[in-house]
């Protein structure tokens, strides 16, 4: 059952890309954003103007009037501000894969998380209905709150407790952080061969693609995966100015060969 | 200027994934697939039906009359098979990002190279015309003949020769293959915790989506990029049980620090 909340009043605690977009996000579905609060003062008026919201930059200035604070700021200042936002005894809601709701519970005991498992960049547009969004409340009534709003911006809303959310935070790292940084890898070793990324992009998309349909261990290809080793000595050979890229490459293809240990296969 | 072959005549010789895909593309494009070649009688017969070819198993039965033969075959196989094709002087290529024309020139003055840089899957079709046709000629006449012939099939043709192939093919297995290895491996941490990979879906495409319009060293995001130590520390003491898996996030870790460079930055 969808319970729809019209107008919840909702503070935004810093103004970052996950600060930004679920700001936008919350305000498409029909809230109101009370007040954007950032260290930065011309960092929380950019927000606030967008989303209709004052600005703030001094804890001082945090108005009690809201129905929810959303703390959208780096890992480890959220202990430390907390405290500024307990007193209202108003709801307290982090976005952090990484920070347990314990970090909450010290200070208040109505706390929860509303954490959205998606990579967000301050230039591009994301369609939230699809973001999982990852919930964990302090109690069974804020845990159905937070799923309920969830629902007002998401498709795909997941109970997800302190220790799931710390394994979803480090899967993420590798499908999301990791991937970049082989696209990046990849780019560098052809810019010194006079080639272009973008010779790489439709490869980089359809591998991509695939994953919406198939698990990945179904559809890994190359040469550790045929346990090529005539190929995989060649790479070696050409990555030995790179003695770190040579590393990588290495324990990938170890990895890639444990996880399939297949012998040779037609191309 | 776009030279458009009507009717080409194409002998196959392969039948796995780049064979099935470049032959639907030729045929597609209005070519003839005269022949389909492999040892393995089934599958020849299963790619010749869907397109209108003979197939053979037998490098007795190649026909002569063909203008094109198309080397899909595994890499370490090419070198041998070409004494099969080259008695006939009709233009061969093979299909291979790793080997160099030269192992065709030992047999033949009427080779060349026809490479898609894109990954086949069997069960998922791919759009041709995005296929970036990596083309490389014997001498001119030959290389501006196969270029109108991928420009038929692809609207991304390139010349690329053998050394710059061999990096292209070692900048795809970071790219794609290893890429896909990291899915997997986001899919296995996710299951030890009683989660499932759709969870990983929507961050998945989204991190490749924005590939498209960016470099990937401009949207780097994740706790390396921001020198997050704590994390980066939470992260390996979670994967203890894992030693490959920790020794693969402390390499890309530090590749990616060592690439920004940067001191911590708002989330």
């Amino acid at each position: 059952m969808h319970v729809k909340f019209n107008n919840m009043r909702i503070t935004i605690i810093g103004s970052g890309n996950v600060a930004t977009h679920l700001a936008a996000a919350f305000k498409n579905a029909g809230h109101r954003i009370v007040q954007v609060y950032s260290r930065n003062m011309q960092n929380a008026a950019l927000l606030a103007y967008h989303v209709g919201a004052e600005a703030i930059n001094t804890h001082q200035n945090i108005s009690p009037d809201t129905d929810l604070f959303i703390l959208a700021i780096k890992d480890d200042a959220i202990t430390s501000f907390v405290p500024y936002l307990s007193l209202y005894n108003k709801l307290i809601a982090h976005t952090s894969g990484a920070v347990n709701i314990q970090e909450l519970l010290n200070a208040t005991l109505n706390a929860g998380v509303f954490y959205p498992l998606q990579t967000f960049s301050r230039t591009k547009e994301v369609n939230f209905r699809e973001v999982p969004m990852c919930i964990e409340g302090a109690d069974e009534a804020i845990t159905k709150f937070l799923e309920a709003l969830a629902r007002d911006i998401s498709n795909n809303v997941y109970r997800v407790n302190s220790a799931q959310r710390k394994v979803l935070h480090l899967a993420a790292v590798f499908a999301c952080n990791f991937t970049n940084h082989l696209y990046a890898i990849s780019g560098q070793l052809l810019s010194g061969s006079g080639m272009g990324f973008d010779m790489l992009r439709p490869l980089i998309a359809e591998t991509a693609d695939k994953i919406k349909e198939h698990l990945p261990g179904n559809v890994q290809t190359g040469p550790a995966v045929r346990n090529d080793e005539q190929t995989m000595n060649t790479h070696l050979q050409m990555l030995q100015q790179q003695p770190r890229l040579q590393q990588i490459y290495t324990l990938l293809s170890q990895d890639i060969i444990k996880n399939h240990n297949k012998p040779n296969e037609d191309k």
